[in-house]
């Protein structure tokens, strides 16, 4: 195993440390449990938008954490759930009165923990509403998931709902539109080769020199199949057809395309894929009205690509645009 | 060799083009020969900023054209330097009248197909000046240099000299700060694997299960030493202490510290090494103003990273923090 890393042990402790020194300006990290919180929080009034998960898709959750977006993360160790005393000190730390959404990849593990925090949380007097991302249109059920997994549109989900909730949109209309943008957005992601999780210190999986696996998870789990290498032309159409055809996105359709590195592919072939996607939107008549492009759900070092869609309306571009100031997506502010 | 790409000859172009579609709000590229240049370009009376190198580093160079940066990169294969028409090209479409700044990172071919540029363009009457950038402690002369290379400190340059150009200052001014720069920038890097170069096919160097490179280059090529793999705080140690040394920085300094991955190294990890190498400066007295965390010079896909320090001034914490608009950093616009 190559890492920058002391003890496999340590490596999200010390990671968030680096967090926490490197955007001292935006948020503070705790320990004992692990939390990641914004450095204004609680802001009384304001409904609170929590998230968390498994380490090792960074940026994600910890670096949307700021002003626009997440109130507070909660990071578990690598590719696992964070656990209920961590979502519980996450919320008490932030709640500011007005409730509390939690933003729930679909993995058994997260919503069992999630699940329970939030009856915790309820018995204590705070009004605390769930919603559950997933957006991956790869396979039904999965390794860890019933149903689908919550992928790359998580950070659609908590961008946008995140601008609802600073300019001082109320935990009806917070969950109201996390539920639009589940319902409109979808993901599938393929890889090149596997993840090492610190504490295994082997590849997730083995995949032959010449081999692909189409619509893999985010922790390496198992996709569609497993499939000779394409080219990026047929990389990009092996993942825009299933998505298209799910929700289905249509002629005329205003999306936004969310082109994802899985961590280890560089931004020269991240680039390039996601010029190929585009222009094949774009013969099939739906407009590409926004556009992000980059390492934001990430797999370790996984070198693979996912693609989002999130059909929009003139609701979810205004949110977009919003200002949002965390350490992985800053603009307008 | 996996990668998600077409033909490898076409790499460039349709990574350019990706990069075109995705901020098309920022820049525009041109193709025979390739160029990037900002959406609003040339602006008469401004000082053109231009730079550019060969391709693989993304997002270094194309990444920082825009608002507060580069007017212009120009992009070369990977690996390759851009050539003379190419920089001409650049040049012609951005020259405001006020004066182009070359910012060259310290490579023979960089260097003779810049100044080849430069000598056409001032018998075409630009008042050109070029900047060498040289900021890599690791070794004296190199596979590709001689002298110093430049690596990390580049997008420092860029971004400080970007932003006297885009407040008014004049060429001497330009020139002046980004030699300011480049004096008070010092950098080392290490790798943990190779790049691919996707006209090659193989990996441009080869390490053990157990090895790392200490102080490579950007383009893979060697360094200081082949070592055993060192834990994460003898990692930042060995590239902290030689760029330490050289300026010397010393206590009381005020610095920037920017902590970039080469490419395939995850955030997790390299905010790992960025916690660690800010708690070594502290404790040495060392005031770490402002920092920069992410991978903004790369090597491809190589897994690896870099430190680099910049001793502050006031000025120079202005420029930092003055607004940019680009597709790799943005903040205040």
């Amino acid at each position: 195993m190559k890492k920058i890393i002391n003890e496999p042990a340590d490596v999200v402790v010390e990671a968030l440390r680096g967090l926490g020194l490197a955007h001292a300006d935006l948020l503070r990290v705790g320990f004992d449990p692990e939390v990641v919180v914004r450095v204004d929080a609680p802001r009384p009034g304001k409904v609170a938008v929590v998230s968390g998960g498994g380490s090792g898709h960074e940026p994600l959750h910890g670096g949307f954490v700021g002003r626009g977006m997440l109130d507070a993360a909660c990071p578990g160790a690598v590719f696992t759930s964070p656990t209920p005393d961590q979502i519980q000190a996450a919320v008490s730390q932030v709640d500011g009165g007005a409730g509390v959404l939690l933003l729930v990849k679909n993995y058994t593990g997260d919503i069992l923990n999630f699940e329970t925090a939030a009856e915790l949380l309820a018995a204590e007097g705070v009004d605390v509403r769930t919603v559950v991302i997933d957006d991956d249109v790869a396979v039904q059920d999965s390794l860890y998931t019933a149903g689908r997994r919550g992928v790359g549109g998580t950070v659609l989900v908590e961008k946008i709902v995140g601008a609802a909730a600073e300019e001082g949109a109320g935990l009806d209309v917070c969950e109201r539109l996390a539920r639009v943008v589940v319902a409109n957005t979808r993901s599938m992601g393929m890889a090149l080769t596997a993840p090492t999780v610190p504490h295994v210190g082997d590849p997730s999986f083995t995949l032959g020199a010449d081999e692909m696996e189409v619509g893999i998870g985010i922790h390496g789990e198992p996709g569609r199949r497993r499939e000779p290498l394409a080219d990026a032309t047929g990389i990009v159409a092996g993942l825009l057809d299933p998505i298209l055809s799910d929700l289905p996105f249509t002629v005329e359709d205003r999306i936004l395309l969310f082109t994802n590195s899985m961590g280890g592919t560089p931004l020269l072939e991240l680039y390039l894929a996601h010029g190929i996607a585009e222009e094949a939107l774009a013969r099939k008549g739906i407009r590409v009205e926004r556009k992000l492009v980059g390492p934001y759900v990430t797999s370790l070092e996984m070198q693979g690509m996912s693609l989002t869609l999130l059909r929009l309306d003139d609701e979810l571009v205004r949110l977009w645009d919003a200002p949002v100031h965390t350490p992985a997506l800053r603009w307008g502010a």
